[in-house]
């Protein structure tokens, strides 16, 4: 397969498009990104790098940082982790609040910002020092220390996330919420704010294409069963409300944010990390989904 | 890959476990149905055919027909088919009625009863025969003429549904249904009531395996791209309230019926189908859903 | 008090009003009537009559028939009726259908559409012939022969209220309905289809103003307990979502009519029916809200 | 009308009976509270005091506050409040979250706590210092300095409100809150701390059964047209999920309260306090409900 080709390609294409939709704009620093910025890189299981464009340039990962966290907690909490929160797709996000009411607390899923928010909990409450450790894992799975929170992205999210703090509190008032509501926040934000650029996304998501192990050094990260059930639940609730059409378009395990970050993966193939800042209506980035959805065609390797 | 060997090993595993649960009783019919019976059948690329147990008797297929009047629908109406009806998973069944009513009557996916009875909306207004046109179509791609609706479940299905006619009125309401609501109830519940065996379904859904193509003749009846769809869609959404854990168990697309069955396929490589009544809490068989688990484990081929 | 020189002070004022708001059109034959009508009609305790405008012309009496088939419905069941219908507000009316799944099928209250069918089906089970029955009441506290079904209005009702169809069906699969839904139904939309004009339901409201017996012969028709209730209802659920702001502007109890009649009543006072068929945007007659806000102005005679 | 025999009438008859249901237990304070207590008040517009029992005994008025603050949201703030609450019944409590989001954060009506909360955020936003100013305001139409919050239970509160912080900063998120969500929660718990006897709260409540006006002084505290709004108010939504039935029970306007206090007001007439911390399952005093219901029925003088 020549994935330098098939990028070439894709990037070709892709410059001729007319992108519509806009930049998120609910958190002010990211509504100040270049709506230009368009990157692809490709890093598969022989340790080859392929990439296009500004693959190198970090941008705000924001809810690709879930698949992070929730990798941390399982190794921490094993199976007892889905006591605390649920592993179902979540409809349509009007009634997630009635939701939570009725079933006591427990979020569907680990990637809805409520199931996001129960794992800080559970981080907050493990770990010693959960900012500095979540850098450490992250550096770690990546092999680049150069990784780092942004702090401005942090603070601008946090002047303006009453809807997170809210969700916090209700969750609390629920039962499902142990440590402080203002720590489990800020440790939230931090992890939303992390920088990195689709290479070194792509090099992190590597293991959830290579059963749980660092490519390079073979070092176990996380059981095979647990990398099952995260890519599980990226194939089903990786993309807020457009799991089902990115199951059909690309069809691979991802998760994307809401600074225009996707990253997906092939088990036992490769990973890919794709960001263009400019958001469709549903919230993913319009030319990452386009992106992704030619590799797969080109490539012919979907899961379905 | 030694596909019988596989099935008996799960047969004798599964001979020896506790079943807790309830066979469907809310459609009288169901309920009469012995709650021991147990059987497996794939059919694979090679058009080999491997099974256990009650692998050759009829059963109510119920919502896995979801599956036959969604190709149906794909044939004649194409991509138009999606203004009429969505393609994401539908979260908590409590908000489904709320759901439609913000959702101007376009059900969240083919799968919920909302979606399947707009297509049977479709075919109901499209087709001169709809009940005749589809054991033709289920007929044609099992390739066995013996297939038939079960009457007396269709009347008893009929005699307490007022869910759907209350469904398919409100839809009416709303705007998204255009035929008479007996004729599409009486078109849903005759559906609903199709008997066939696991040796049935499995050879009916090698379509699904091998790209839209009848094995045994190569005739087309799907194109590759609907193929694609609709297997996306039994991956997020076939299995009503368990479509994340099934999908994480299982690994494949497939699609589960509450007369007890459940069918899943592999791309490119086989179709299987499995029948044990006794339901779990989220409605799906219990058996079923394990011996699929044991089965992907033991092949090593889930899409994960 | 003079009456008359109230309702010629209200009639002049409301003469140059500019009134925004639609007709009703989900039931095409109302969408027919000219919406210039304007008529009001009060009937005192000392047995007077007052009137301006079109108050002798029927019209579509609607929603204001919930007020009779309740009362009919309390003289049969008694303070066991509450089993089936509760008496709260219902709040906004996008969550009715969610609230029947929760309250298992008990409506929140008679005057919602749901809580409407539930006494529609009491008196389908328990009379012989409800439409006879229902005409009869009507004849008698009206003390008029001259009132009848409007069965133009019944049959173009029927053949748009797909709602109504789905909520019997609903409440049916949720086990509060227990007869025929087409009979259901049908004496629905007969009883929304009474025709009679303000002076008629001005004449019929009296029980409601006199303890429950008829001015003119002392007939006890309902329990003093029995009026106090419906008097509850009309005051907290009278105006669909307009019930608080009605208390205020009028502080009356009263029941509105998409028709655009609206009846009120004063305990011990009188009771008055006013009629314009333009409607606001929560379904009152606009001029309707109005002359009554005068009224109880003009009168200085308010709950409150 | 000899009010003091009616009382007596009343506190016989309630000392034999039988009360089942719990004291408010999720404020801890609150559950310290001796559930055998029970005391009433009357004062009538000839400036006369009835009661019986621990009628002088101070108790946590909670909810029964939010008649002070919207009383004075509406002297700052006139007609122009309602564009920041709604004045409808609010309907089951479950989708009160749900609700926010369709109607832009905009709570149904000032009673609900959501609509308290935003009558919080008024004074707070307008007000030097509003803790001070509310004490003095509650003061001065009580004509007693004595009064005060009661600081154990406004602590005790903070510790558990989570729901109630979650829900000021939901509304933020949707715009409808100004200050610092704090500050609101602060003022918000001390206002329900507030701690007052039957007949303080009877002198209070006078104002809104006399035209807005101190019955001593005849000082102007509101204009008519508020009381008559507050009074409506005080009908449609003073009783959680059961104002039809206090409507139907008693026939007066009024509030509750979950320390066990109600108070009700007849107009022109006179005001009353009932105090006995057992909650039916509603929420509202089982005691207060029946005293209360008795006491309208003994005078004759309900609203219907």
């Amino acid at each position: 397969m020549d994935y330098q080709q098939i990028l070439d390609t894709i990037y070709e294409e892709m410059s001729y498009r007319d992108v519509r939709g806009k930049v998120a704009s609910y958190i002010p620093e990211l509504a100040k990104v270049d709506h230009r910025k368009f990157g692809m890189h490709i890093y598969n299981g022989e340790k080859q790098h392929f990439c296009f464009g500004d693959s190198k340039e970090k941008f705000s990962i924001q809810s690709i940082s879930k698949v992070f966290t929730l990798s941390m907690a399982m190794r921490i909490m094993g199976e007892s982790l889905w006591d605390r929160v649920s592993v179902e797709p979540s409809g349509d996000p009007f009634n997630s609040l009635t939701q939570l009411e009725y079933e006591s607390g427990i979020p569907r899923n680990p990637f809805i910002n409520a199931g996001a928010l129960v794992i800080c909990d559970i981080l907050v409450d493990q770990l010693e020092d959960p900012k500095k450790e979540l850098l450490e894992f992250v550096r770690n799975i990546t092999g680049d220390e150069n990784i780092d929170y942004d702090r401005s992205v942090a603070s601008s999210e946090k002047s303006t996330g009453y809807r997170n703090v809210a969700l916090v509190n209700y969750i609390k008032a629920l039962g499902n919420i142990k440590c402080d509501v203002e720590d489990i926040v800020d440790f939230y934000f931090h992890q939303c704010s992390l920088a990195m650029s689709c290479k070194q996304l792509a090099q992190a998501f590597m293991i959830y294409a290579n059963r749980g192990r660092l490519l390079e050094s073979d070092e176990k990260i996380l059981k095979p069963k647990s990398v099952k059930r995260i890519n599980a639940l990226m194939q089903t609730c990786g993309f807020y409300d457009e799991a089902g059409e990115f199951s059909f378009q690309v069809g691979l395990p991802g998760k994307s944010g809401v600074g225009g970050g996707i990253v997906a993966i092939h088990p036992e193939q490769y990973s890919v990390a794709v960001w263009s800042p400019i958001l469709n209506k549903k919230g993913n980035s319009e030319l990452g989904m386009k992106a992704l959805e030619r590799l797969t065609t080109l490539t012919g390797l979907s899961v379905f």
